[in-house]
């Protein structure tokens, strides 16, 4: 551990630096008349703390790997990063930036986004997020650390900060991952939590009045109280830089400051939190804090004494690239490993164990196939990091020799999340955020992404490759009922843009999922996975699950009617496409494992699979029919459930619910 | 506060009381060769402790409304509350429902229903969610006790217990409202904890290893410890009754247990989590256990003992009905406000006051008018109860003069739940379980319904009467972004079967919104609300939201287009209508505040609204186009969202997207 260079500077230049965080929100909030200026004004001196003394990065190169990570999870308060971005020399934000705050294609929107702006780590404004995929990027830092440094040399090496308000903290979310992290002992994460009081609806005393730091400790982290985070920058400093010294276990800093300070009439009311100060509160709080400078005016000194950061990243980046080269040369192998991973490039051949199926291998639970798969390619792909949120056995995600990421034991790839979908959710979001070639996979039950959903659109919105193993997909999973089974769970994901939903239908297609899911790396994928075996098809391969959907089963001429089938229910078309074949009907069998690649596909393919004059058309799938009309129209239909599902065996189930080869010959006839 | 009946017992006789529950379900999960036996034959002796010794309860009439209610979170362990409910006398579960375990049609699923099986408190399985309904239920008994009861009658008084295990501690949920439940002091919420350290991965020492007393306690809960959960049945009854003396705090009681106590080979592994024994252990276990009975036989000192229950039920509900009686003499106003709201019968005329718009009126968002609907009718609506998960003056779900639910102000009606949107859902369905009449509503952002929609679709699925408030229900809200702008959400909750989504245009369909949700107390409704506003039309009404679409503004004889338009994009739809009628289009416009509603007209009446025969229709609504092409077919077109939104002001992201006149005209066009 080299420690991160500190600068003394005269209380002067302190308060300049941090007024200029200050003002430059309360300006770009009031010019253009929305956003959150309180947090940006009572966190400015832990800001100046973190960013100043102790953060290591560097400003002209926002991707260098060994950085720290900086989470603003009170995202809100994102004038508060871009102040600090701007201020420290990033070119992601400058002052023009700075003034086209919240304004259509800015690189400073509402809350911070990673796909919009360098230097923000990771996308937050849902509360708890942050804090939870900070969790992540604590585990992708160790998990590096314990697989490439040697005793000898370090390479992989940062601390993960926070800065997270009540909100987060009041957050399921941010609970499950603060227990997880306390289990995990992950002593790089440190949170800073800005304990100001108010929330929108008021005092906190309206609604949360636990002992926050008690409940960290009964979680197993180091805690601390800093009194006054309003002027004590020193006390903040020594309060980080304890929390660095612990090793053994994550911390939370417990600093209480006054939303809104500076504000003569705001300060420490609800009124700060969401909304513009105004022109007139905007001049009280420049004469109470003595600020003779203009709209969006830093003063030289600030400027001079903030982007002293440049050099000391070009200085921590450099001294880095001299301990890889150094590594490079003791370490060929592994370098060159750990290269591969910071390049995101694939092991060459990484799927080449996948098996092919026919109709006479056994026919399996795609889960089971999932299995398989994870069993195939896993051993050779050291970047998939991943478990279950306490369901291995039934999600199938363990991968044979692979032993569980434990306190101590963090080369290890397996996660045991626990009973926490929506922190496994968020934790893969942070592994992925952490950029740096690991391809995090979590399982849970299929109508669980019910908890994780939240977690989930951020997946989509900000471009994570996360693979989500979600099992036990319909119905057919049987005696657990209704509260288990998923019926709209297929349509809620299928709704998120940017991801990637895949029923596969038997093996070929979940080898093919795999394929898709893994080089996928900008967009997340769900896995649906079946509880219940399935045959295998004849005419079904890997390869065809990119195309989304293609014809597996084809009639001579013009077909009278497309049966479309996913998953567990292609079988049942391929059956019934027998029945009305020899009945002398023309039958086409789609089949449809990812509906959103399908529609990427050219017109020509798509017109190809599903001509626009054949209008008979059939969906079956076990699931709701939502969003399945924009295949079947008005003239067509879906052998579908559309209400909740039953305690009963998984056969029984599906047959009661009309997933039978007779239903959907009857469906198809009714048609006419 | 009447001592429940207590009963000195042999401890044979006790022994037998338990081992029968044990036996029950170990049977009854070998006889359906599925289940969960663990929990039940760990947790048989705390249960029978509170059963037998505490609950106070009738089982011959399940609705007693003074019974104390019995939440089991760990819902898997359902054959404990069927083998509870069968041996205390219920009618609900006979000795043939418990042989169908897990069977098609029976009362005994896979998880407890409230819906299958009378004497279900609430629908468990979805771990986490059964403590958090319990903390509405204390909520509802607090609230009715802090304003019905008389310093010298008292006829509200029960206790909520709930046996909960390791994966409901995990869960994110239980945590923000065991947190909430330990701010507000909910003195008669009394939890006991299943501690077995044993999960479905294995022992808990793999990700959970936290200190939960510890945590509870820094909630302000009141906490306990009993260290042999297995035998001291003494030891756990005197938790219980400490935990019932102290009364300004929740109490948690820890009860440490062997997991599947009793199997010689099984106990205390992951293997007795979640499968049956088989014939063999269960053999092995009968020996170990001394228990010489056959399948499902339950000894008669066994029977004879639990059944105490009936009499003790009995003269409970006899002696609260004299409690009533006189209760009606000294109070009659107050106790025929209580009774009515024990009928569920609303206030005659309580939505009288409900104001009428026309064009004229000033345009308002539709969340400014659902303010004005709640202050219009909530104070004449008493039953009404509900907040906001900390964004009050943003959704607006205040009512003027009502003040906060809190420690000691138990009679205020309005609830802050905190930064708490899952638990705020989970808890509103616990007042809605209560079943006495209480209307429960409670706001966020409709994005934020990502973050609870586990606990929604257990809403829809119990058919609880929760009114979801979300408001900032498009892209239009701007300037936040993405993060915070629903896309998907719409579609994801029109996916979920008997929940009603309503998106009102205007003000006449905002009352009428409200006229649905109220009346509605079989199905949950979400009201999706804008933060921006609109016109008033000329022909909505109130009373045509029930319809769920209708013709708002038709042309001369069969249209040759159909614009469908919902909230604040109806008015895009009428102002397209004119400027296409201008150019000699036979326009009609239809109005679809609520899919649901309109799916449950009779055909005649859809197809008067929308004719079979009319295929050039474009929906215009500022969300996913994903479900709307059920109403569109391949002929349509519409005006839609598919991507994710952008930080903007909301007016320049609604243009830049496409909700303009300009572009709903071209878009009509465009259909030839």
């Amino acid at each position: 551990m080299v420690a991160a260079p500190t600068t003394q500077v005269d209380s002067h230049v302190e308060t300049l630096c941090i007024n200029s965080i200050r003002f430059l929100a309360v300006d770009a909030i009031n010019k253009s008349n929305s956003g959150h200026p309180g947090l940006p004004m009572g966190c400015a001196p832990m800001a100046f703390s973190l960013w100043d003394k102790v953060l290591r990065h560097n400003p002209k190169n926002p991707q260098w790997f060994n950085r720290d990570r900086f989470v603003l999870s009170a995202g809100h308060g994102c004038m508060l990063l871009y102040a600090l971005l701007h201020l420290t020399g990033y070119d992601s934000v400058t002052l023009e930036d700075i003034k086209q705050f919240r304004q259509w294609g800015s690189r400073t929107p509402g809350h911070p986004e990673t796909f919009e702006t360098p230097g923000v780590e990771v996308t937050t404004g849902p509360l708890g997020q942050g804090i939870s995929n900070a969790v992540g990027l604590a585990i992708a830092e160790a998990h590096l650390g314990a697989k490439f440094n040697k005793p000898d040399a370090t390479i992989v090496d940062h601390y993960t900060y926070v800065l997270m308000g009540d909100g987060c903290n009041q957050e399921g979310v941010s609970s499950e991952a603060a227990s997880l992290a306390g289990h995990l002992g992950l002593g790089k994460l440190i949170a800073l939590y800005d304990d100001n009081h108010i929330t929108i609806d008021g005092n906190t005393g309206v609604s949360f009045t636990e002992d926050v730091l008690k409940r960290y400790e009964a979680y197993g982290w180091h805690v601390q109280h800093v009194a006054d985070g309003n002027t004590d920058v020193a006390a903040i400093t020594r309060a980080i830089e304890a929390a660095k010294a612990v090793t053994d276990r994550p911390s939370l800093i417990k600093v209480t400051t006054t939303i809104g300070y500076g504000s003569p009439n705001k300060a420490n009311t609800a009124g700060v939190h969401g909304a513009a100060l105004g022109a007139e509160e905007a001049e009280l709080t420049r004469q109470q804090l003595e600020w003779s400078y203009g709209a969006f005016e830093v003063p030289e000194p600030a400027y001079e004494h903030w982007r002293q950061a440049i050099q000391r990243g070009a200085a921590a980046e450099a001294s880095w690239n001299e301990s890889l080269a150094a590594y490079r040369s003791r370490y060929p192998a592994e370098a060159a490993e750990f290269e591969r991973l910071l390049r995101g490039e694939l092991p060459e051949g990484w799927d080449a164990s996948l098996p092919v199926f026919t109709p006479e291998d056994k026919g399996l639970a795609t889960r089971q196939h999932s299995y398989n798969a994870l069993n195939a390619f896993g051993p050779g792909l050291p970047e998939l990091i991943g478990g279950s949120a306490d369901l291995t056995h039934s999600n199938l995600t363990d991968i044979k020799g692979e032993a569980s990421f434990q306190k101590g034991h963090e080369a290890n790839r397996y996660l045991h999340f626990g009973v926490r979908e929506h922190a496994m959710a968020a934790v893969l979001n942070g592994i992925a955020y952490h950029n740096s070639g690991l391809i995090p996979y979590g399982g849970t039950f299929l109508v669980f992404a019910g908890y994780m959903i939240g977690a989930m659109r951020l997946s989509a919105l900000s471009q994570l490759g996360v693979i989500y193993v979600l099992t036990h997909d319909s119905i057919g999973l049987g005696e657990d009922g209704p509260t288990h089974q998923p019926v709209e769970t297929l349509a809620n994901l299928r709704a998120i843009p940017n991801l990637l939903v895949i029923r596969p239908g038997d093996g070929n297609e979940t080898m093919g999922a795999y394929k898709v899911a893994v080089t996928n790396r900008k967009r997340p994928t769900v896995l649906a996975l079946s509880r219940q075996a399935m045959a295998n098809q004849a005419n079904s391969a890997a390869e065809k699950v990119a195309l989304g959907g293609y014809v597996l089963q084809d009639c001579d001429g013009t077909p009278d009617l497309i049966l479309i089938g996913t998953g567990t229910e292609l079988d049942l078309c391929v059956k019934a496409a027998a029945q009305l074949s020899a009945e002398g009907k023309a039958v086409r069998v789609v089949s449809m494992p990812c509906v959103e690649l399908f529609e990427e596909q050219d017109a020509a393919y798509r017109e190809s699979v599903l001509p626009a004059a054949v209008r008979k058309r059939v969906v079956v799938e076990a699931s709701s029919s939502f969003g399945w009309h924009k295949y079947t129209g008005f003239d067509g239909a879906s052998v579908s459930i559309d209400s909740f599902g039953a305690s009963a065996p998984g056969g029984v189930c599906l047959e009661k619910f009309g997933f039978t080869v007779d239903n959907v010959v009857a469906t198809a006839k009714a048609l006419g």
